[in-house]
């Protein structure tokens, strides 16, 4: 392989020599915005390189942004009045409220210097990188239609049917005809609401719960009425006379391993959960997006239900990639049915069918479940840290989550988390303040961790720092 | 280079190999379904190969649903209760309504031996294949972030840039902060029908129009008002007595070359059509999917109206790949701003980064340009060829467009298209009948064809029967 690489790195090095060439002339201002560059022949003979370096040299000054192809006329300096490679652009605005969509807004939008410890994915670094850049290089020897296709209604049937086999062996039993891929889980649940709700419905939600299902719903002008979450699950009391009161048409949670809590529903809450569901007719959508980070299987509603009146979503996002996006319905299959309809009315169609295959051979392959192996551990090890070095800050767990990367934990008293977070903020970290979570607004004293992201010792100095400089009073 | 082919041909054999034996042991049934596989370390052995080699072999056959890894346990031969190698399913009922869902449904999920005149995409083949596999190759090494993070909630700022640049070069003046990448170029416009929409608004679309801009309208539970379509654009009169009849909050339409009939916009009537926009206070969304066809930029609404009252939406998908999914937005700053925030809390963000990366390498490139120069030609000798084959059965194209891939036909007097559509789906034939466009239902004399996928004999033969079979009365 010696040869190769080197072969290899004498190509990059001359496509490397042209571009450099060519940025010198610009900066240089030897070639000014609108100039037109050497022709492709002109500048290769001038270099001493062949037609296709500086055929891939440009391509890529192009892909940066800094030349334009002009359709018959050749490659031109880029004149858009941004200076050339100020590719990234203003973060987000620091004094947005606090509000289900401050995680994301903040999180996503970041500069790549900004610490994350309320965001809620893994660093990048931590995901099967080796078997998604593998699969990377085994697409691109597939066929025209993979890469070039719409693909079908309901997505790759490769996938799919790797999932119907996740789902035999949690017990479930399932037909192609019930998996639906989508573009995320979000859009998953989003398909969901539009196929079920209507403006007014009452759903029903966790509190606290994934800040993006209040955003979710928001959007869907629907009521949200939140169900207080208990370290085995919804409070029943509350969820019965929510029922009751409510007539919701829809429950929201997260099977698993709870977000934001990192709690697990237990067998009785469960059963009772789907017998009360069934005498007011409610559906539920779980959300089993943490499913592979459990050491062993916890409840799970669609076990018991059997894809009856549960409808189980799913994505990649956490533990594969959040950058090829892929999420996943299984239901009913008449509602299916429906579903794929309205994917092909607001998308036309599902996800990607290149997203599909690479998921597909990322997830299908051994080394994803020795990937997963290593993760959970490092992650245990992980919680453990971190809960320890909160804890030396007076910051204390409301539970030790059974896996995952997420812990919940109350402040101090008299602490105001949407506080801590606005002046986090100003010192490039972003944390997740417990309100945000909160339907009813009571987490005001906790803050959710993402214990992947807390390896900065400038976190803690920042919360320390931040804690003693506005007392509990 | 041959080198390296050989190696990689043998370490492509070896792989082979191995899966073949496995794929002989299951169906000899020496393997079933639920056995466990032998361990990697002993079938390296036995097979006389590294283990590596065994677990590629094992990871493909995963991937292909033959067998499954079961977390700690090694790999086990799949028990779904399907026939192993059935990956694909029924296809669609050929019996569905003649709707704006009929075209969608039967071509998207359609048999691969099923021929598709009815399509609205090109021949996997005529897309940039080479330049596809070259970007798939350079992303495979790409930074961590890029295969595995999120990605902003705005969309790749490379991509949104190079499309800066191409609206400069139409003469459209924007900034970053007014382009939002999307899913697709339909969910483009759901989140902006979302965003702008409430039910019972009435909404223009062109008559006949793009299909599924009705279906993702009913999905919108909005009035659908057609104005009739001529050869230079909206017949204007129709248009302004609907704007004081209807005062519809938007109109969608396509600009460059129109979707079915291939038509362009005149001077005059997108002139007169923005001065009544302007009048009646009316939202326009120019979708300019096909711009790249065009020989040479005709009259587009957002040029003359500098993104004020137009929204400016397109995609990749007929020119560059289907298959790797991105749409985008531009439009006011603060609408955008709007539509990000919905963007996130429907989908939690915009496209796939690593599906942005790969589309900005291949637009950016110098081979996209030549792509493209060389598709026009290939589809103005395919659009002369397919209108001299039609007319000789007396079928007569509308006009004759200026680019694209589609022919907009009318049948022989009395013929109507719907029925020759169920005809010609029960001998593997997707046809694409006039009144899945028509919000008047008045287009049932009509065919859109796609010059490109017509190159099958057969299909003549089956619509020469097909007519004579029914002949007009």
């Amino acid at each position: 392989m010696q040869l190769l690489d080197q072969m290899k790195s004498r190509e990059c090095t001359r496509t490397g020599d042209v571009m450099t060439a060519i940025r010198l002339k610009i900066s240089s201002r030897a070639l000014a915005s609108g100039d037109r560059l050497p022709s492709i022949r002109s500048f290769a003979a001038t270099m001493g390189v062949s037609p296709s370096t500086v055929v891939e040299a440009y391509d890529r000054l192009a892909a940066e942004g800094l030349i334009r192809a002009r359709r018959g006329s050749g490659f031109y300096v880029a004149n858009t009045g941004l200076p050339p490679m100020a590719l990234t652009e203003v973060g987000p605005r620091r004094d947005q409220a606090v509000d289900p969509f401050w995680v994301s807004r903040q999180s996503l939008d970041a500069d790549p210097a900004v610490i994350k410890p309320g965001c809620g994915w893994l660093p990048a670094e931590w995901m099967p990188q080796t078997a998604l850049r593998r699969a990377l290089r085994t697409l691109s020897r597939d066929e025209n239609a993979v890469l070039a296709d719409y693909g079908s209604t309901r997505g790759s049937p490769i996938l799919r049917r790797l999932l119907l086999g996740r789902f035999a062996d949690e017990g479930i039993e399932a037909s192609l005809e019930q998996v639906l891929l989508t573009s995320s889980g979000t859009q998953a649940i989003d398909l969901i609401c539009r196929f079920l709700l209507r403006p007014g419905d009452a759903v029903l939600v966790d509190d606290p719960c994934y800040f993006n299902f209040q955003a979710l719903l928001r959007a869907h002008q629907v009521k949200i009425v939140g169900v207080p979450y208990t370290p085995s699950g919804p409070d029943m009391k509350a969820f019965e006379a929510a029922l009751i009161a409510e007539r919701p048409r829809l429950y929201i949670t997260n099977s698993a391993l709870h977000n934001p809590t990192g709690a697990t529903i237990s067998p009785q809450t469960a059963h009772r959960l789907l017998s009360a569901a069934a005498a007011h007719d409610l559906t539920i959508v779980e959300d089993d997006i943490f499913a592979d980070f459990e050491p062993e299987p916890s409840p799970r509603l669609t076990v018991l239900d059997g894809l009856n009146r549960v409808i189980r979503i799913g994505s990649f996002s956490k533990t594969l990639s959040a950058s090829i996006r892929c999420g996943y319905i299984a239901a009913r299959a008449d509602w299916i049915e429906g579903l794929a309809d309205l994917q092909v009315a607001t998308n036309f169609g599902g996800p990607s069918p290149a997203a599909t295959e690479l998921i597909a051979n990322v997830l299908g392959g051994g080394s994803y479940r020795k990937h997963m192996d290593e993760l959970r551990q490092r992650l245990a090890r992980a919680r453990h840290e971190t809960a320890a070095r909160l804890e030396s800050l007076g910051i204390q767990p409301w539970l030790m989550p059974r896996g995952g990367f997420y812990l919940w934990c109350r402040l101090p008293d008299g602490h105001d988390s949407a506080l801590l977070a606005r002046i986090a903020v100003e010192e490039n970290i972003v944390l997740a303040p417990g309100n945000v979570f909160s339907v009813s607004q009571t987490a005001a004293q906790f803050l959710r961790f993402n214990v992947a992201q807390l390896g900065d010792p400038r976190i803690l100095a920042v919360l320390q720092r931040a804690m003693a400089s506005h007392p509990a009073n």
